[in-house]
Order: structure tokens, then C-alpha cells, then sequence
């Protein structure tokens, strides 16, 4: 796939990944090793728990999501480079057998005054399902580096 | 440790971590899985890169605070539990060697219209190094069940 620099992006633009198939085992590797609660370990112990079963960690979502992101056809030539998250929601808990995919919307490009030669790229990821529901969205603003 | 109800926590009310080494290991792992672009799997050719030299995912700082916060002296009954993240920024890419910990503030307490029984603890979480300089800083509001 080509490389994008700014000048090649656009507010509008969208791209969408794959798909990623979330699994009991994923979910609880990751929790041990990330965020160790019950609900995410232990499918028989997540019954009485708030999420009344297994879930994955919310942070498991948005690493599944930026995996997504980097494996998709947004190829920034700097790579994919957040300075930051902004309001980043959860709107439902992702469970064992979901399948989840990536959409990006470019929401604004800029020039950054801070760094020459590099530019803002803020965008839109929604998380959404199998069913087009939607179950994380976040904005974040990309480092990406210009031509001139 | 005895387990927080919403009505046992308070504005202004402060936590520590322990600490979290990171190692250039742990930092292959994560992006192998989670997000992998070169500057975060491969010592060498990492130094071409934006970040000239190794340095790990941001979700990957996210992820050790996470750990550290779920590990730390903060227990709500109903474990931490995010609705979702205000404003993370990161302050400067994250090396092997460095040593974090995290530094959480209760912002407000309030109760949840929508879920009775519970409320919302708006917690400021920062992530500092050894010599007490932000990596990164985020706010989130965690739901936590009241005694009522």
C-alpha cells in the first residue's frame, strides 16, 4: 500500500479495517497481564460480578482497535502516531465472540506550528460489531508527516 | 485491603502505585499483538524512525497504568470499572529501562441517574517516572456502587 503524508489526507477521508474475533482465551491473557479483575478472568466468577460474565477490559477494546487501525489501509509514511486520545467512550462490554472492525473518519489536517515539516491529522475511530452497533469510539489527534 | 463504597470516597482524596519496569521485551510483546509498527518492535530499526530509537505503544503506558491502578491501595466493591476516557495525553515516548507509577486523584463524586445504586468517581489518573515527570495523564469517570 502507497504511504499517505498530510498533503495526501483530507477531512472526510474514511478508511475501515478488518475484522478481529475477540475469544475467552484473548480476553483473559489480557487481563492478566493488563488489568487482573475478575470479570475479566474468570468466566464462572464473572457471573456475579458487574458485567454478569466474562468481559473484556475496556483497554482490550482499544488496543484491538489500534491494532485494527495499523493493519488497515490508513498508512500514514511516519506511521500511526497518537499525541493523545480524546473522549474516549464504551458503550457496551465487549464479549467472548464478538467480532469487531474499525472505521476512521479524518475529522481536520493541519500544519503544526510546534514541529516543521509534520501536521495534525484528528480522527474519528469507531469500534462497532458484527451488526454495525457500535461499542468505542474515540478521537485521536495523528502526527503525520508532510511532503514539503 | 477493605473495599470502597462511592459513599466512602471524596473529592481531593489521593492514591499511589507501586512501581512498573519496562523492559524493551515487554515492549516487542505488546506491539507484536496490539500495535505493531517498527519503532515499537525493533531496536535497530526504530532508530530511523519518529521516535529515533525504541520506545513503547502509548496504549501500552495506558495498559501498565491500568495494571498499576488495579493493583494499587484504590479498591472499589465493584472493582475499577471505567465508563469511559477523558483528554489521555502522553508527554514523551515511553523507554525500556523506565520505572512508572501512578498517581490518581478523586476530581467529584457524584450519583447516577441512570444506574441507582451506583455513581460516578471522576478520577485524574497521571503516570510519572522515576524522577516524578508526567508520561501521561488522563481523567476518567469510573462507576462505583453506593452502601444505600
Amino acid at each position: 500500500m502507497s504511504k499517505l503524508y498530510l498533503d495526501d489526507i483530507s477531512a472526510g477521508d474514511t478508511f475501515k479495517s478488518g475484522d478481529f474475533e475477540v475469544t475467552a482465551q484473548s480476553i483473559k491473557e489480557f487481563a492478566a497481564l493488563w488489568d487482573p479483575q475478575v470479570f475479566h478472568l474468570d468466566e464462572v466468577a464473572a457471573e456475579d460480578s458487574f458485567f454478569n460474565g466474562l468481559a473484556a477490559s475496556g483497554w482490550q477494546t482499544a488496543c484491538i482497535t489500534m491494532r485494527l487501525l495499523v493493519t488497515s489501509g490508513f498508512t500514514p509514511v511516519n506511521g500511526v502516531i497518537g499525541a493523545g486520545i480524546e473522549e474516549l467512550k464504551w458503550f457496551r462490554p465487549v464479549r467472548p465472540g464478538d467480532v469487531l472492525r474499525a472505521e476512521m473518519e479524518v475529522l481536520e489536517v493541519r500544519p503544526m506550528r510546534s514541529k516543521p515539516g509534520y501536521g495534525i491529522c484528528r480522527m474519528r475511530v469507531t469500534t462497532v460489531d458484527a451488526a454495525g452497533e457500535k461499542v468505542q469510539v474515540f478521537t485521536s489527534p495523528l502526527v503525520v508527516q508532510s511532503k514539503g
